[in-house]
């Protein structure tokens, strides 16, 4: 599927050195180089030929070369005896702001050796983007945030090398994306113009970067390529999770929706490519209800109803006791309530129907989920009005954005070819609860695709061949990014979608025959 | 008469960001500086994209940059508020094997702001190359060699700019030119296949290195350009020397000769560049007779007779007492010698003539230039018959060399427009003097033209414009390098010009009127 033009590893044998050819060790590598690549352009480290010449003849000049690309250039980031058939790795960094994952390949083969994963230990400072921003600020503040998370990569790397029997010397190439703020964090930039009007980054393409200078202690001759960013609210992230999902090169024209704190939406096809992104995200995430939490084991992540005895069918992550609710369950929950007619289309709480599952608690109706003999914190878990509105608009919110933009290029949510969901979210969602609640277009559900963790996976792509990393600047260049102007077409269209699915059921004519069969 | 394109130092500004005008302050700059310079690509350093968003702001975005060529790349290593005019300064070396020479510029006018020597404290290893290469192979050698030099150099930078009232951090480019083993030496690069057959340096074209990387004391972000080698015997002292005379691009064809331990000759014109290097310099450099000495105060540099009492009319430098001679006094005395008929055309000492100023020591004729109680020293300053050989064999080579790569190119040393003599060997010596013995080719006196120090002076030209470092490129590339071959019709052409002036005089022709005049 994954093409892999020019391989980072080369194999190189050389003319031995005469009176009649006396070019020198370097120079004498760099031809043959640039024959087998066919490039213009080879530099080498000057740590390198520190050794160059005893490589070189011990391997009786036939020798193995690591190579990274640095914008039009290669670079010779190690040599070796070709003999001496050590492994090369190559490490993929999905820059969470609150959880950071790491990939480690095999740079010849291009394969996953393992995997691994950690909170980001900024946390300790704060759990968003915004107080690390303000922390930054202070004395020493940014210095201390960059360490945080370069000792925290340093920590894990050495461990997922132990984990394979490598040693952190032999990773030569890692590749970094992450959101436009932690990409600065870790290179140790000041962040504080991203959250100021008029929201500048000091870099939008930091490019391939020493790992010295970066402090990370891999192969001292390793290249680091951060993704591009293209602004203070588009990070290398969603560049990262473009270049996975391949819309940039389909004839269709695809959407990728990305829900984090904020909804990122990417729309288009190998012609043209068009983004925003906006607050949707909060209830969806599990930041606003009581019950809410980021998926986990004893999460709810899937519930059906039975629409005779309304008894609720609860599945958990790990099929633990239940704790708390995630996204997707939040989502089943809303649809099946809906669909039996235990909330309106308002989305209240219709207690007629719902009997004696409902309660009153500090005078707001809540809808007992799990009863408290049944749960793993010995309470009931509820989920009380003010959720379920805070559910609506952040639904809402996510359809308006989503038909902004289709909207803006003249088409409609149904024109959509394929839709993809990154992360999490779009791994454990059913998109038929989803469209239900009126939160995603009414698109047949072959249509919907998980992307997984497409960060993560566009970085997998950045160290399998230089030309991804390439293309990851060209999505870049070709983006247009558009400001969600919050105007009075936007709330008109936001309070239509705020009703279940929405004041116009025609654009959901799946959910009548759901609500019919109920 | 230098050319100066683009300049270092571009003051610059940029229009601020604004919500229409979003880049990133980075993407901002090289946008504005790339058209500024009407360029493609600028990279900048990670350190100074921690500064720039402090740098913009501050100076309301009108900056000073410092721009260094790479190659086909340009590199930002400079930015400040445009308004604080502090010096920006570059430093040119002549890497000597005996003697370091430093001259510091003013990057924005080209111009000298003062210059300091010191001798090469890698002496205390061994005064010559051969030596300093066996001691580099030794456990930790190489690591001493490298820090003995770079110690010395940061010690003069710290003086000389100490001197000027700025600090070293000002300094933000270097361009050093060296024969190629002190090119290794200093790059801290092996040098011991530079001695062996087939004689293979580690590296041809070294490039633009950073000062940090060489542990060199000056700005963090100043870049070292290190002039490009034809081989382990045609170092970067030799084309920084032929960029500074100019050869490489005169319509007419000209010689550079640069008499060291080795007499080193380049001849040719814009269209070729043909060179070759060869042993004749130990005798005119000093190196073997008893009282030769590099130039110097007391040093015996000019010397005439008068014909009729054959009273020496000696010449010491600084006008101090006499305390030995260098190269050109030991060239005027042959000269003299023989036009007086003290020496025979084999340059052999004439008793008869001589009379009282000959003694016998330790069986050997010596000829007393400087008696006992007017030398420095308080004893008798003499030439023996064994340093008339020596400089005879000194003088033949010469002449061979320069027959033999004027011939390989079908032209005669008569057909030279210019004649360029660089070092202190070509600012002291009397050309007169240098035909009469047949070192020199019999052309009128004005075509030899001393160059001075001419690797320092085109380590300077590399400081003024890239356009130079491009041409030292271009310089290596087109040279071709003679092989000098030391067989049968070399040795017959040296057994020819081992007479004075030659066994044939008509190649001499000024030298009989001379001779006349007596």
């Amino acid at each position: 599927m994954r093409k892999n033009s020019t391989s980072w590893v080369q194999t190189v044998t050389l003319n031995p050195p005469s009176l009649k050819d006396n070019t020198a060790d370097a120079e004498r590598l760099i031809q043959a180089l640039k024959s087998q690549l066919n490039t213009a352009a080879i530099d080498i480290d000057l740590g390198l030929l520190k050794t160059l010449p005893a490589v070189l003849r011990d391997s009786r000049f036939t020798i193995r070369c690591i190579l990274f690309r640095e914008g039009q250039r290669w670079v010779l980031i190690g040599i070796a005896d070709a003999k001496a058939l050590i492994p090369i790795a190559g490490l993929a960094v999905d820059l969470g702001t609150t959880r950071v994952v790491l990939r480690l390949l095999d740079l010849i083969t291009g394969r996953t050796l393992a995997e691994s994963a950690f909170d980001n230990p900024q946390d300790s400072i704060g759990p968003d983007i915004l107080t690390r921003v303000h922390f930054a600020e202070k004395e020493n503040g940014l210095h201390k945030l960059n360490k945080l998370i370069i000792g925290g990569l340093n920590d894990a790397i050495a461990k997922l090398c132990k984990s394979q029997q490598i040693t952190p010397q032999q990773i030569y190439a890692l590749s970094v994306a992450g959101n436009t703020t932690m990409s600065h964090l870790f290179l140790g930039l000041d962040p504080r113009w991203i959250i100021r009007e008029p929201y500048i980054p000091v870099v939008n393409t930091p490019g391939a970067l020493k790992a010295t200078e970066l402090n990370l202690e891999v192969n001292p001759h390793a290249r680091v390529f951060v993704f591009p960013n293209i602004g203070s609210y588009f990070g290398g992230d969603l560049i990262a999770g473009i270049l996975f999902s391949e819309i940039y090169k389909t004839p269709q024209t695809c959407i990728l929706v990305d829900v984090g704190t904020n909804a990122e939406v990417v729309l288009g096809n190998k012609n043209w490519l068009i983004a925003c992104a906006g607050a949707a995200g909060p209830a969806l995430e599990g930041g606003v209800t009581r019950m809410g939490m980021t998926a986990g084991p004893g999460v709810i992540d899937r519930i059906t109803l039975d629409s005779n005895t309304l008894a609720m069918n609860i599945h958990t992550i790990e099929n633990l006791a239940p704790r708390g609710i995630c996204g997707s369950g939040l989502i089943d929950l809303t649809a099946q309530l809906f669909l039996n007619g235990m909330i309106d289309i308002r989305g209240k709480l219709v207690s007629s129907v719902c009997g004696p599952k409902i309660r009153e608690i500090d005078g707001l109706l809540h809808l007992i989920v799990v009863p408290a003999e049944m749960s793993a914190t010995g309470l009931d878990l509820t989920i009380s009005q003010a959720d379920l509105d805070s559910l609506m608009r952040s639904k809402a919110a996510m359809y308006t954005i989503l038909e902004t933009l289709t909207e803006s290029v003249g088409i409609s949510p149904q024109d959509l070819e394929s839709f993809y969901v990154a992360g999490t979210f779009g791994t454990f969602i059913n998109p038929e609860s989803a469209i239900s609640i009126g939160m995603l277009p009414d698109l047949p559900s072959d249509r919907y695709k998980p992307l997984g963790n497409s960060s993560l996976g566009g970085a997998t792509l950045a160290l399998q061949s230089d030309q991804y990393q390439q293309e990851a600047g060209h999505i870049r260049d070709r983006i247009t990014y558009m400001e969600l102007n919050v105007n009075q077409d936007f709330m008109n269209r936001f309070s239509a979608a705020k009703f279940l699915p929405h004041t116009n059921p025609k654009l959901f004519p799946s959910v009548k025959t759901l609500q019919k069969n109920k």
